[in-house]
Parts: structure tokens; C-alpha cells; sequence
């Protein structure tokens, strides 16, 4: 039994976040909310996502799960005008997922969930904390695409800098304690590639304070949150270690 | 002899809805109005249009017949912003018709009309009638997108639905009495080809009350005004019948 | 050395209409300000532009030349917001040129100038001088766009026409005296490539009054001013002459 409603905003912004990794992906359903753990086929990321009952408007369930194609969840998206309510409720007789918007009822196939094991994530201790306005990361993914092909993120006890060196040029985003708040005794750097770390900034909506675990050649960790804290998010992005 | 000046959006909504089904079309001058008929090359849809003289700012004409290559006629409009008055005058020396947007003429051939002759208009009673706003009809539209190959307009004396059944996902719009005003006695249902029906139904303009008349596996017929009354447009959509 | 910040859009506007003929320029930089002369590789149209100190929000330069890449300069340009400052800064020590918006830091090599050299620009002295809303120019060159191979202007005492004519056709765009200043005694006439005509008209931002100068069967210059007349441009089209 899966019953619930939530505003259309909430669930965009999951499924954006979510789709920068899988199209397919396996919700896990208890009576306190929903979870997910997906990792993308080259297994560079990794999401963890708790999505609190809190989130919902409304929200009855049982224990579950939801296998669902994201591309057709992005279809129903675009029926509901921003601030209008999504209801979703699983059709025990035929186990569809019913989706209902204004007028508009979607019946939506399921997918089969069986050989879907959730990823074990890694735990990790990072030197480096960094809390940034999701609009900063923005500005500076803008500014080294197309520059070269890893990104380096760098912070100090003074600075976090997101940067790229290409052959003869090169573009820096630099955060001191005014636009930031940085915790690390030392200097800690690792690079990343642009694609993932691309996809999942333009993902995260805006007004979206993102808290950033960094270290030396390390993964970095991307932990926010989203509807008012209901719905809690770590991201993962393995490193790009350059062999000399 | 033809003059008239009418408002750049009545001109525009006329041919974004005639050019969903033909791109060359003869209008019928009168004293009176223009008039239209046209169908498509499939013969799947046919659309009769009367454009009184009261659509005009300005309106003066002899009997003749206009033929007009819809793509520049769009062109003309693209000129025009909206709210603006566009001029159309027949040239008698050349025969071309003479566009005017604010500084701009546009002198157009016109085409042969000897070989257009107007299709037969069918004489249809038909079962049901319903009167829908057009929004919730685009909104049905953008959800069955992409699911099946034909769309079932059904109706009884409580609810009118677009429906949409694919081979695991279905999607439907219902309206009952308090977004529709729905008249018949008995349920009936037909069913579409999906690109004719969104194709007319995007082309209406928002604000339109769309009466539709319907029965059991016959044509559609789609009837509404623009421009307040002036233009009366009946749009004839021939029925999917599946052969079992 | 060369230091100096701008609004970014004078220097949008300024790359927008030098890339209207070359992707690659050279320009002199004075403690004056910085100049500019480009002819496009098929020689048909030039640009003559000066750039006074008065563009800067703050400026200081020594003589100097700048080698830039504006599909790079462009990508500058999209991370600065309309009305935020750009600062321009020349690393002596790498000689790259150091582009500064907000928190990011744009380090760009340079083109080498050695082998680019100035155009001569022609001294012509033209018959008719009209003075026209940039805005009235852009909506002549929609019309006219896909009618035909060369769009032809004209002025005469009472006006000032921008026109086209195809085999079957015709567009004009024709002002007389209420919207357009107009001094010239006899008729003049020439025909330009409309790609050209086309490309610059629209680069010039609106609200920009334009300064034609025109002859028969003679190049046209537009003279006009950026950034409230610090910034001057001089862009001179040759004519295609018909070949009788």
C-alpha cells in the first residue's frame, strides 16, 4: 500500500537530482518516507537520498518498493504547473502507480525491481568542510566548461577555489570567508570530471546552501538538503587521480 | 476589389488553425466576409471557416476568390506586433495582394484558385454535445503525448474523458459537469488519430469555449469562434475505426 | 601594461558587432583608449571603431596591442550579468590577458598580432546622410530576410526606403521625414548582400540612433555610438552592382 501526495516543485527536483546518475531507479517504501541508493553505470557517483514523510502533503504507506522510469516521471512533471499537487497511489490489483494532476490521471507501469540491489556506500571521513550557496557553484561551472577535462576543487583554512587549467588558458571561482563558510586546518585539493560535476550543480535547485566534504585525492561529498530540510541528499564523485 | 484592415492576432489565430491542415488555401470574398473550406491531403479532416466583415476594422470587397500560401502569410504576421493592425489590399493592376504593417509593404502572388475546388461539406447529427474549455483540452493533449497511436473521446451524461491506452501506461482526462457543460442522453465514444487532435487543439487560442459534438465510432466535430464571434470555425475530424 | 574595467554589456555590444565580420582581432590600445580597424576575409565589409578611456568605469594603458579570440571573450561574457562589471587586467609576467567578474578569474592567452595588419579604410565623402531608430532598421531587415538575394536602399528628399524584390514579391520598408532625419538633394540608390546587411543591423543594441550614409551604386557607411558616445563605430558595406 503506497499512498501520497507532494507539490510538483519537491518531486522535479528529486527526479533531476536522481537523473543525473540512472533512468531506472528502485525507491525503497516504509510507513517514515522513502529512500533511495543509486550509483551510475561507470560507478564514478553515488546518491543517498531520504525523502521524510514530512515532504508529502499527505502519506500513507507500507513497506515497499518502487521501481520507476524517471523519464516517464519527468512526462507526468510537465503536466503540473509549479505549486500544484502531485498524488500518487500504487493500484494493488494491478500494481500500477497511479499519478493524478488536476484532471488528469496517469497510469504508469512499473518496473520489476528483483535485480535491483542497492549500492554500498562508502564511509568516509573528509578534512575539509565548506558550506556554499548553490548559485556560486553554478556561476563557476559556467565558467570552465569547455576549458578541459577535469575540474579541481581546492580549499584552505581562508579559501575554497573551484578551478580548471586548460593548455593556455584558465578560469578559477574563488570563495573567501565572506561568500563561504570554511572549516580545514590544512590545505586539501582534488580534481574531478567536469560531466558529473556539471550535471549534478545545475541539478540542485537554487536558494539550496550546499555543504561540501573535501580531501587529498579523495572523493568529494555534496550534502544538502531540499523541501524545507524534508528531504535529505549525499552525493559522491569519485576523483580523478592523474598517474605521473 | 478587396481592402481590409483587421488586428494582427485574429489574422494569426486564422492561420495557425487553417494550416494544421493545408498550406495553400482559397478564401472566398464577399461583400460580407471571407469564407473557407479546405480538407487535408488525407481527406482525415476538414475545416469550414466564415470570417465576417464585423472581424474587420476596415471592410470592403467585391465578390472574387483569394489564393494565399499560408507560409507567407505567416511570414507577414511575424512583422506585426501583437495588437497591431495589418492592411491588406488587392492590387488591380498586378493582382497581388498588398500587405501593410505599420512602414512595412509586402506586395504577395497570389495563387491560381481554377484548380481549388471546395471539398463537400458532410451534414452530421450527432449525439452528444459538450462545451470544454480549450486549456483543459491542451492540457489532456500534453498528457497523452507519446503513449499510443490513438486517443478515445468519450462521453455520457455525467463526464466527458481524452483517454489514452498504451500497452502497459494509459492516461486519461475526465471533466465532469463543473469544467464542462456536457448534453447527452447515452454514453458515446470514438476514437482518433493523436496528431490531427493535438495539432487543432494546440492551434485554438487560449480563452476559447470549444463545443464538441461526438457519437459512437463517427467523426468529431469541433466548433468555436474567435475573435468575439466574428470568425465561426467547424473543424470535421474522421474517426479511427479498428477493425476487429 | 593594460588595466581596465567596463559595464559588460558596452563590451558585449562591442563584440557583438565586430564578430559580425571576423572572429579574431587585433586591438591598439592607447592610454587613450583602445581602437580597432577589420575588414571580413571576403573584403566586403569594414569596421572602424574607437573605444575612448570614457567606455571604462576606470582605465590605464600603455601603448600596447591586444590579440583576442572573441568566441572566447563571448564565453566571458555569459557569466556576467547585464549591468555587472568586467575588469580587464595584461599578466606582464605571462603577457595573458586577465578577464575578472565577481569571484571568478578568467586567465586568456592571446593571438599573436604580428601579422595582422590594419585595413585602409577608404575616405569617402556620400551625397545622402539620413538618421534612423535602430529599431525601425530591424523591422525592415525581418521583412525582407528569405525574398531575395540583395536588398537595395534608397533615399530621396522625403525619404528613405529598404527594399527587395524577387521574382514574384516584394518587400519595403519605407520613412519619411517623421521618422527618419533625411538630407540629400537628388535620389540615391545601391544594393547590398542582405547576410551583411542583416548581421550588423541586428547586432547594433536598440535604442541606438544609426547614421546612414548613402550614394549610388557606392558603398553605405552607418556611423553610430555605443555607451552614451564613448564608443564610435564606422561600418562601411561595399555594394553588389548588377552586371547588365
Amino acid at each position: 500500500m503506497f499512498e501520497a501526495e507532494l507539490r510538483s516543485d519537491t518531486l522535479k527536483n528529486i527526479v533531476s537530482i536522481v537523473s543525473t546518475l540512472i533512468d531506472e531507479v528502485k525507491f525503497t517504501i516504509t510507513p517514515e518516507g522513502m529512500t533511495l541508493k543509486a550509483v551510475d553505470a561507470a560507478h564514478v557517483a553515488m546518491i543517498e537520498m531520504n525523502v521524510g514523510k514530512e515532504a508529502f502533503g499527505s502519506y500513507s504507506a507500507e513497506d515497499t518498493e518502487l521501481g520507476l522510469d524517471l523519464e516517464k516521471v519527468k512526462g507526468v512533471l510537465k503536466l503540473a504547473g509549479s505549486g500544484e499537487t502531485i498524488r500518487m497511489e500504487q493500484d494493488d490489483a494491478t500494481g500500477k502507480l497511479v499519478f493524478k494532476v488536476g484532471n488528469i490521471t496517469r497510469r504508469m507501469s512499473l518496473i520489476d525491481t528483483s535485480g535491483m540491489n542497492d549500492p554500498k556506500v562508502p564511509q568516509l571521513s573528509l578534512t575539509a568542510s565548506i558550506v556554499v550557496p548553490i548559485e556560486e557553484l553554478q556561476k563557476g561551472i559556467r565558467a570552465v566548461e569547455s576549458i578541459s577535462d577535469h575540474i579541481t576543487l581546492k580549499a584552505g583554512p581562508e579559501f575554497f577555489e573551484l578551478s580548471c587549467e586548460g593548455d593556455t588558458d584558465s578560469v578559477s571561482l574563488k570563495l573567501d570567508a565572506s561568500s563561504a563558510s570554511i572549516e580545514t586546518d590544512t590545505d586539501v585539493c582534488s580534481m574531478f570530471p567536469p560531466d558529473y560535476l556539471a550535471n549534478i550543480i545545475k541539478a540542485i535547485p537554487s536558494g539550496t546552501k550546499v555543504n561540501i566534504e573535501l580531501d587529498n585525492d579523495y572523493p568529494v561529498k555534496f550534502i544538502f538538503t531540499l523541501a524545507d530540510g524534508a528531504v535529505k541528499v549525499d552525493y559522491l564523485l569519485a576523483p580523478r587521480i592523474e598517474s605521473e
